[in-house]
């Protein structure tokens, strides 16, 4: 005899006990269950409304579904993996409940139409709770930026000191990155708020059933246009999973800049004790972990992209059951991200950057040049040329040990004699920052002009 | 004495000739340069309207980059890796022609903001040219779709026959994903379509330039707001490879189907001769490599993200050399996709579908079983029951070796009292498909009217 | 006042809860205690021989190890968060049990001592079992292949018919593709068999630690030579990670397979009811749910070697905390394979083969055209000339609609006078399959000599 | 009429002119040529040694090879895209210059089984050039490790000052590395090694072959044991990707220190002008950029990998026109690794390290704290408790902005009686330095011994 799978009528065996662990997904999907049963109300009522059911079948069922929900978050609900899935366990305890009415849960559905289903409305809470993340991570940036309005650092390039920089102007670049994540992350999540249940198997059914009537009760705008792409799109999560590459990717930046500024020989920035951890044997450690962590958990994330879109290729039409790996990069996905938004939303807003040393370090290196090619510039030096001039001179100030605004102005005219007097007001890496006045610039005027825009558009 | 870099005022040694190969990118963004003139000539009418260089000084640069594009594209060019990429070929270019007005041209800019804007204008480009094959491809499938509205063939999950399905309600589910990669490539557009330049180095420039201006002549219409991200954004190209990916993704399920549909055992389709090849041993083999390659190129794509987001992944800000990686696998990516949408549209459009088979495939292999279980729920069994009767149905069946429509009214009642005469309606796949009328589904007349709505579309 | 954490000494404030728990490994790392303790007894037992501590302390340590080890196993020890990672977790149970004896466990050593000692000493028992199923998989291969030395079915490329084989010679080309990962995860096992204790932080210690002795407690074969290579090496993880994407590729390609034979229009398998699952909606399907689940699966052991590789790309020297990522990936894998083989094993063993369709098969689609080439050949005709002249009568078959051994001498000669009755002899499956008796081909002879060679070498 | 496609006999209509682009692989497989006709020589050498051929058809063949070859190299051969691959086009130029002959030399072989063998011996060579040049990174390394026995910088975890380390002792750390890449590329190697043809289409071939004749031809220890894994196995190429990321992996972390160590912050290394680029705005800049594209290009080759472990995916047996996408991510591989390879061994010899900084570096930052609790262990203190005692120290020492050996006596003694005035011999970098003198670390004498062994080794 056959063990009393839902769908065994045709076996003559029963599952081997290792097959039913290696296929069951109840391990994982049972995060879903709240959305499963949310969509299996849904379901019901229409199939009230329909005549597909009895009224009184509906509130058994309805009733019996919120009764489970109840159970589990009251922990006493049993998931073992001979129920395959959060879907079949969760119609097996409604059976148990309410007897024959629950058997006619499933009309004119499949459970591929339920994961389908499911999945789309877990995504749309947890985007929601990304992108609110998201928001706390640019609002944390942009007080860190009013905060830091007069402070100068290096720019680098090549992790060479490039030109001088207010540190609000940096830390706003990676509030534009957040804010290409945020719509990325929005325009995804039109993607995801398609209601997909009336695909039934791959082809739609034959049983009167209204889907409109479900995506409103769901409050899904927009309904799938084709059973057969309806039960075999994970495009949603791939796209989710790249969108939160891109933001891993960033934040990945921001760390290593953070952990970089935070070595001894930077020393630009001291993260907060709350935020680091120790060395089990050095004794003077002080280690910039949450930020490695952050770095290191964008690996994870690429991993499960590929993952994703190593199992969707190639893949014939429609259901397979290799979409079933679809779920735990996902859910990784969303834990992964969200803990990191979390965690370093808290950890910006505890930076204590050491204004001094950027300063100091944002005068040397030569780091006026360009402004000093530019006064040239001014002065009618063609640019190639003038570049040229100012190479020399730092090559010069290099031999002699010496920055540029040590040098006398004889010094200078041995290189030009476009120099005059004024070129001192172009060497401080002050003036070189208010200098930088062109649109989008480093100049603090234009800078607080962009914070007091990006103020604005938040109120509005 | 060193080699005449632009750069190279404050070097003492030249650049080792391995070092100048290893480094150079003009052997790859050569395909920039019809780009990169278009953005010098905006820069330049831009400094001759600030009063940056005089209106003969224009005219000298304009007249001078029109003629380098005019050598360029009658092969009369030389890309020698000693100018390192496209950007300086075309300035040594122009200084060689002009003179001290070439000197000027690069006043106010940098060259990762030349990149950056080339590969903006370039994309805008080739995007364009996406979207336009991807159209092409859609109203492919939908021609066929049209044409096979009364083509019957099995439905799959599992690559087991499922239900009956239209072979247009199958073409349309492809269909489906196309215009979702439409709507991501388009989203993509729209963060391509800002204007860069203007970041210079890293920090805007003191110089008096009107980005704005800019913008205007090359037809943007948003600029980006923060030097920094500017220089170092490479989110657009990230995003494009990620889009291409799915849909190889979705073409490489395409081709899955195709291959199988063509092995001699499914007999499905035949693909045109003029999209097949032979064997260099086996006389007899044609084979489905055109399909096979589209597959396989999947790879190629997944493979241009992983590097470029491997390559991101960690940078600290801004600019790093390590950026210049980004556009072989952009390039590649543009190439790969244009090159498998143009040639599956051809091959779609002469396949040869053989029907009678389809038909044959569709009604055998108890595809109508659920039809069956439906059938039952119609006359009040409940879903859960009725799947198990039918399971055991089949079970007899296959004992027996009978399909479904073979069985007597007797066979059937052994089952289920609930069977009558009328279940004979249900088995046929014609019948089936008819019936599964609801929104999205597989019936004639849904399916009808999903073609026409996307005609109207189209139209609209 | 800061709480007591290990390194806490120059901490002011506690590390926050939501970075304890962001930063914790504990959840996964407990996985490697009886590594952990195993490395610390003999780490122990090593201090006590070079007089670091005393032979009391050492007894005390050892017991109070064990006790720890006892009280795991027995489901009574705590796991909080607040511990870290394994570690310091048993080290802190054994402060508790032993007191200050406890505290001298330590010396000498580091956390990333541990970790790379405890990953070495779990990594050997794992490859080791992993080996074993990878074994049992092979065997289950033979003993197949031996069954079915007379079943002859159509050898396909492209999906295409080319040419009858041999059951058996198709399944021993996937025992030499084990063979091969057999081989690359011994090697791989003699990169992990190194003893990587005794570099404590990264720089080794100047206490007088003996590692050869650590090395012979613990049956390592050689010491790992540089310290700052020691702590930050994970070359050991990433290649075991590709060692087993190659065997999922391998695995995989083999169920894609399953799968196409099992779907009804190829009907070559049926797969064990105990391996296969049935549909909540469709009550005729049987899935061949295992082979697809491991066909997906291959993605995530893909997109684990993908995250350990971006983690490990452009780290600087040495240990940085995004190491830490490398455990999951690692665990995923090594389940995930071990699931995998063992699954497929048993699946395996149960499949039933249908030998007349697999024959019938093979009979049909000029797949003994070659043959018929070959013959020529043979005849005297130039390979080229005689492959030209069997596409030709390959297309006049499909004309007609015969198959070759259907055709009359007289139409065989109408494509050339080489044509003789005997080419009749060449044109069955059989006769096909035995002819191919070079070395390395299908004949039965030729499988039944390299299965004799196979068992030898397993006996010997 | 059909084009004269060498297997187009059954086909009735042309190559589209598209698909003949699309499906040509001899714009990338032509430079395989040299193997190409190396592997037929010696297969026309076996078909006359077996009678297949005739003498005289053998010198005609060998001697039109040659000639080709000869044609080739002068670079006077014609390429056209309508001849498929490398392959074809020698053969049909065979065709053209010695007439029925060339028939016959395709007798009892593929072009899957050219394609396979060319590859491998392809690879033999490039493997052996790979190796030759981690050989000379290895060398580069050791010089420079001579050259810098008596450089002192401070080791760091998680960027961290961890403890004072040799610079000699930091680069043998990657010639470790690099070491595992080589054991990995010669076992690599062995699996290249393995002679493939005589496979034919995918069965064995009736001709009577003698394969071991061709592998004695052309060196192989080894004949691939099953026809249909030789025609369709890519494990050698995919496990030499993955060993040149691993290479790359390496290489990447080697360059992440040197663009770290050159930043004017850390100021330990100059890179060679001859090593290095400057900026088209900044005129004072010296970039990196050859260690940023090292680096980059880790990405490159990571995507390699995943394009090839992805083309193979799921592919049924046996060969499938998808692998012909392994060729290009195996050249670009190959030449990446190549570039790479040489020009960082010529960076490294060109390296000016600033051991002043670097030792003024290693002597601040806490860096012998360890050394400070260790002297608290040699006195008796448990190791926890010392690691206490000095943390608090260290806390100490940041308040009061003292370095450790600035402290009197008596502060040290406020943390702990077991201070005598012998803890001033253990605070220097240099006194650390020496005192780790266990198995693998850091002291002088240690690592001079490790440099005698390898140039022992070196020797042997």
């Amino acid at each position: 005899m056959v063990d009393k799978k839902p769908w065994s009528g045709r076996f003559n065996q029963p599952t081997d006990k290792l097959v039913e662990e290696f296929t069951a997904s109840i391990k994982f999907d049972k995060r879903l269950y709240r959305y499963d049963i949310e969509g299996s109300i849904a379901h019901c009522k229409m199939l009230a409304m329909q005549g597909l059911i009895s009224p009184e079948e509906e509130k058994e069922i309805v009733s019996g579904l919120e009764g489970i929900l109840g159970d589990i978050e009251a922990g006493e609900f049993d998931y073992s993996p001979d129920l395959e899935d959060i879907h079949m366990a969760v119609e097996k305890a409604l059976i148990d409940r309410v007897g024959k009415a629950g058997e006619k849960l499933h009309t004119g559905r499949s459970r591929n139409d339920q994961v389908s289903l499911d999945m789309r409305l877990y995504l749309r809470d947890e985007v929601e709770g990304i992108l609110d993340l998201v928001g706390v991570l640019k609002s944390s940036i942009l007080r860190v930026a009013k905060n830091e309005i007069n402070t100068i650092l290096p720019g680098y390039t090549h992790l060479q000191k490039a030109q001088p920089i207010l540190l609000s102007h940096y830390l706003l670049a990676y509030r534009e990155m957040l804010h290409r994540d945020e719509d990325r992350l929005k325009e995804c999540y039109d993607r995801i708020n398609i209601m997909s249940l009336g695909s039934a198997a791959l082809a739609g059914t034959s049983l009167p059933i209204d889907r409109e009537y479900v995506a409103e009760l769901l409050k899904f705008p927009k309904i799938a246009e084709n059973s057969m792409d309806a039960v075999s799109d994970r495009d949603f999560v791939a796209e989710l999973i790249f969108d939160a590459s891109l933001l891993m990717m960033h934040m990945s930046r921001f760390c290593e800049d953070l952990i970089i500024w935070s070595s001894g020989e930077f020393g630009f920035v001291e993260i907060s004790d709350s935020f680091t951890t120790g060395s089990s044997i050095m004794p003077q450690k002080k280690n910039p972990d949450v930020a490695e962590l952050i770095r290191g958990k964008t690996g994870r994330i690429y991993g499960n992209l590929v993952s994703l879109l190593t199992v969707m290729k190639g893949l014939p039409m429609s259901y397979n059951r290799d979409m079933q790996e679809d779920k735990e990069p996902l859910f990784d996905t969303v834990d992964t991200v969200k803990g990191c938004l979390h965690i370093l939303s808290g950890m910006v807003g505890k930076l204590k950057f050491n204004r001094e040393r950027m300063l100091e370090a944002a005068a040397g290196g030569f780091s006026t040049a360009t402004d000093v090619a530019d006064y040239l510039v001014m002065k009618g030096v063609p640019f190639r040329e003038s570049h040229g001039i100012v190479g020399r001179l730092v090559g010069y100030c290099i031999e002699k040990n010496k920055e540029l605004p040590a040098l006398s102005i004889e010094e200078f005219r041995k290189f030009s004699p476009g120099f005059g007097e004024d070129v001192y007001k172009y060497l401080t890496a002050e003036d070189s920052v208010n200098s930088r006045s062109s649109y989008g610039g480093t100049a603090r005027k234009i800078v607080l002009k962009r914070i007091k825009e990006i103020e604005k558009q938040a109120k509005g």
